[in-house]
């Protein structure tokens, strides 16, 4: 089996991943935060240990303004809807996935403004589009870091630029970059950045987070127990506990730790280096082939690890199936949750195939992978 | 290595749900709903059975009617939050954990009524007390079903009746009875019903879940991607998809499923008649050690496997550190994230120190945990 579809979830994860989860559970597998014994403490500190590991990843000073949640929707929900108010103004694009472009429009309704900025047929944002956009009352500008459809890699260190010479908050959708791309939230000028535990940060489902810039004060989305203030019936506005309400994913957030300890100590470079020539020999071998169309830049200077073709007029769930049923290659077909994005690059009725590689593909992989794509299209 | 703190997380787990888990991280960690591949669909499937062995402990007929969530938490605010709008007046308990209690206080600053129904001593709720506190404009009632400070078990049956009689939703908290006390949401006229997934069902950290009856319409919290009508800008409203944004703990739901298949196989009357005779042995025990205050009904008829006490004036941390470092016993102290509930029965100020029984506990445990305590309170 050829695992192709690391942008829905990196799979397999490294060995690490799976052994810390089961020590946590096995061993001390109590509620963190929560009790005074010696279970309890051994997790919580380890979760904190966490929140240092990957706040190193992406330069954030302090751990404290690093919130777990459960998946990267949750934080992109929390950082648009905490910070955004009746009259505000939002910025976004036309690339962005559903879990930020829905959380946008039911905001709408509520007397949110919104700008949705066009991508080219490459997926590619141009910020001066953005920066044209800002109005009086513009508050926040979010969008994604690399598109989950065409890979399109953004101008986010521009972007970030633009916001804060414009004094408007910038939240970055790091879905598709976590791990595998350079995010430095202080040179980059991001206020917010949401990102998932479970795709290249190579951690287990369940699991994700959102980095809040210190002093940026969001509201959070629920109240509950936070194992702190418990005499208060209020929600505390100490971080993390304002956002972490409820008993955290403690085994999860301990397997996220293990991948982005295996991130850091293979190196990020090495990893998008790999990803890179995959992804530079898969594009340069299928645009050859004929009837095939590729998306995106075609470029992995400005393209990700995440392909798009379709062949000929062929369906895109067609590809997709027999992929899996003749030759065992797991891809993702359809519309990825990206309406607009599909639009732009003009394949909302087709939906695309997605080949998306992570760490553990090999080259043998994408040559098989190459191959299969050159049968079936002479056949179709 | 004691373990008592089962009322904030159960430990161990089953070994199936260890093994369920590490299957699915390992063989087919894929991201379900999301793709049409083989390992895509077979965690899909997964999933939904999971949704079906859940849905039969509850006598829950519809399984789409049950959402996943991340933890008991979420669901509680889902379903508070989702249903309660300006000018409506909620009736809840002194009894309740601040998962109830927050949610609530925060949409009280929003125009929203709330009437918090007193306990006695035992930490009792008297459903004509919740009766009496109808009006007009009373949307929604909301108990505990077991207090997670004095394990009282609260009269649900009587209060869904009441809030059926009156033309009122009811929103039960499981939090520290599913998976051991029986819920039929039908017989008990539970209109939702929010439960963790990593206590009495045996699951993982990382799960919870939200029953929603037919034809109850609550909004959301989040928004995002949900693998269904992925065209759309709008949240789709179809069930269960409308309240499962982004991906889900796809391993975690797979070991809760397990949780649970184990509490069906072993069946849950003997789990409860287990739990029963450990706490009133126990209870029986240390009410007669001098100086130790034991909080609750002391009745296992009205008292789940929880057991606060206190040794004479000694602080509740103290004893726990004791308990923890020469004995053993991992117990939980202070305050229990329910502040109320502590004025209730009088223990705001010293705490308590809360035991919790799990299924894995033995009767020899609870023969050591009577002579700590004996042997402690001696020397206080």
């Amino acid at each position: 089996m050829i695992y192709f579809d690391n942008a829905a979830t990196s799979f397999p994860k490294p060995e690490m991943v799976y052994d810390s989860i089961m020590k946590v559970m096995k061993e001390y597998g109590a509620n963190p935060g929560r009790s005074g014994h010696k279970l309890a403490l051994k997790l919580g500190r380890e979760i904190f240990e966490t929140r240092e590991t990957i706040a190193k990843l992406f330069n954030i000073k302090n751990p404290m303004n690093l919130i777990f949640t459960f998946n990267c929707t949750e934080s992109l929900n929390i950082g648009i809807k905490g910070i955004l108010e009746k009259g505000d103004h939002v910025i976004t694009t036309s690339m962005e996935h559903n879990s930020v472009l829905r959380p946008i429009k039911a905001l709408e309704k509520l007397g949110i403004e919104v700008t949705i900025v066009d991508g080219d047929s490459k997926g590619r944002i141009d910020p001066l589009h953005i920066e044209e956009s800002i109005k009086e009352n513009t508050k926040l500008i979010v969008t994604t870091h690399i598109s989950n459809l065409t890979g399109t890699i953004m101008p986010i260190h521009t972007i970030g630029k633009i916001a804060k010479e414009n004094g408007v908050y910038y939240l970055v959708d790091g879905a598709q970059s976590a791990g595998v791309y350079d995010i430095d939230v202080e040179k980059m000028n991001i206020d917010m950045l949401a990102f998932p535990g479970h795709k290249g940060l190579l951690g287990p489902q369940g699991t994700g987070g959102l980095y809040i810039k210190e002093g940026l004060d969001i509201r959070e989305m629920g109240q509950g127990g936070t194992g702190s203030t418990s005499h208060l019936l209020e929600q505390p506005d100490i971080r993390p506990d304002r956002y972490e309400s409820g008993t955290p994913n403690g085994p999860g957030i301990i397997g996220l730790g293990a991948g982005v300890e295996y991130i850091l100590e293979k190196g990020i470079d090495k990893i998008r280096i790999h990803e890179e020539e995959l992804t530079k020999h898969f594009i340069e071998e299928v645009t050859k082939i004929d009837k095939v169309k590729v998306y995106g830049p075609l470029d992995t200077k400005y393209q990700a690890a995440v392909v798009p073709l379709n062949i000929g007029d062929l369906d895109s769930s067609e590809l997709s199936y027999i992929l899996d049923q003749n030759y065992d290659i797991e891809v993702r077909p359809g519309l990825h949750c990206a309406p607009l994005a599909h639009k732009t690059i003009g394949t909302f009725e087709q939906g695309v195939v997605r080949f998306s590689f992570g760490p553990f593909n090999t080259h043998e992989e994408i040559e098989l992978g190459i191959k299969a794509i050159k049968e079936i299209s002479k056949e179709a």
